[in-house]
């Protein structure tokens, strides 16, 4: 088998275990994030407003978009690294563009450069209508670290 | 009355209104965070490991660091603004410098540039351990604007 | 008159006033700058090798390359602003994607949110090379504030 | 020998190879920066002002702070390298606190977190008046990556 089909084949391995990797980050569970998409070099998670997750004035908290952010940025980059490799945020920064105020928001990742240690991600947060509008509420730009598993810890 | 204890007094209001705000932000609430220290300038925050809050090594998530160094920096530069303003994180940069696997972290925000309409702060957080030996584990540099409460949305 | 043309006139002022603020950058004259393009939110500036504007191992320094970045950022805010602000770079991050060692650079940025007060703005900055083809050398995010000029200084 | 002697006998050597690859900027002779001071993750970088290097309200630019920033953060990570390694800036984020009207500028490095690969420096930028007395303008946070200089190209 080559072609689209093999390169397929070896893409769903790496998407499981990016799936598998998410489901242990507890702080996804414990926010109500989801994994909504996970493409090579491409990886979307969502999350739904809360109040428990909000700051002073009622908007969700920017360090629950950072998080949801973060994951996507780290998990995007997972999807290039080695199957026997895992990945750590080594730094983000992150712009509040707009009051966080959508029933739900998504963080859209993608990997702007892939190298053998680090790789750096962007990600565009976006708050979701009930009609589905987006809304662009964060933009983060992250430094992402690629090790053997071995290794961490 | 006059002299330091009239800034004491007039600092206490501030402080008040920190630790009220504070309480209003429902995502350190359910992140465990503490207010632990307000002062002129400088706010500090504290969270306990929790295994809800973990990435997929079981460190505490990125995102929970960054949200209680973002609180604190955007509480510094509170206790500088006048009292009918509010604070907003405009963005901020956190870099990761350590797992954070200690059982406590401590955010330690200062107020390095407090201008009339933005405030930069910075933040310094440390995992602390049970014999309270601490061990810096990222550093944020965060812009924070003031706006009066009113034209908060 | 109306319409696309009006548009066009008026954004033929804002153009004008870009132009001739880039004409006052000295450092962009210094390091052989050029402002390549000036749409609605969006301006380009191009800089040559040079070895005087050299790091260590022969590369363009990240100073320079953050310095046309730098500057594209903050005239594609200024494209927005009302006729009598000038706009001030509140802060910047670039990553540094691969070392900068094409015969000429381009930075192109684009605002992705315009405020009343601050506008973000990030920049792709290209190594261009004889063959015109583009290899993505950096990425700046950058926050940029806008003020009635008679309030700068 | 031994003991603190040694260490400096050691340090010393650090010292040389710093001073020798700044002396291999270009970009900082260009700019007329001089290396103030090597020590043990920390490096001092000073420019004075100059018409040549301003941007469109006579401050100096933001990128020629940033270079100078930049190259004393690089620096800092360098004098805790390994002798065979060389440092390249991985990404920097860097914040404008005030003008940069002084007559010189110093910038001060040091490191915060040294890694065997990543090194994270932060950096204050000081205007200099002619008294001596200093007023930040600036402050950097760096990641900055070591690598073998037969790796680099």
């Amino acid at each position: 088998m080559s072609g689209p089909e093999a390169a397929d084949a070896g893409f769903e391995a790496t998407a499981a275990r990016v799936r598998a990797s998410f489901a242990r980050q507890a702080f996804m569970t414990a926010l109500g994030a989801r994994l909504e998409r996970v493409a090579p070099g491409a990886v979307e998670v969502s999350v739904p407003f809360a109040a428990a997750h909000t700051q002073q004035n009622g908007f969700l908290h920017a360090g629950a978009l950072a998080a949801i952010a973060d994951s996507a940025c780290g998990y995007s980059a997972l999807t290039l690294a080695p199957p026997d490799h895992d990945v750590l945020a080594v730094e983000f920064k992150i712009n509040l563009l707009r009051p966080a105020t959508a029933p739900r928001f998504l963080a859209c990742a993608r990997v702007i450069r892939a190298g053998r240690t680090l790789t750096v991600a962007m990600a565009e947060v976006f708050g979701i209508a009930d009609d589905d509008t987006r809304t662009p509420v964060a933009t983060m730009l992250s430094t992402v670290i690629a090790r053997r598993r071995a290794e961490i810890r």
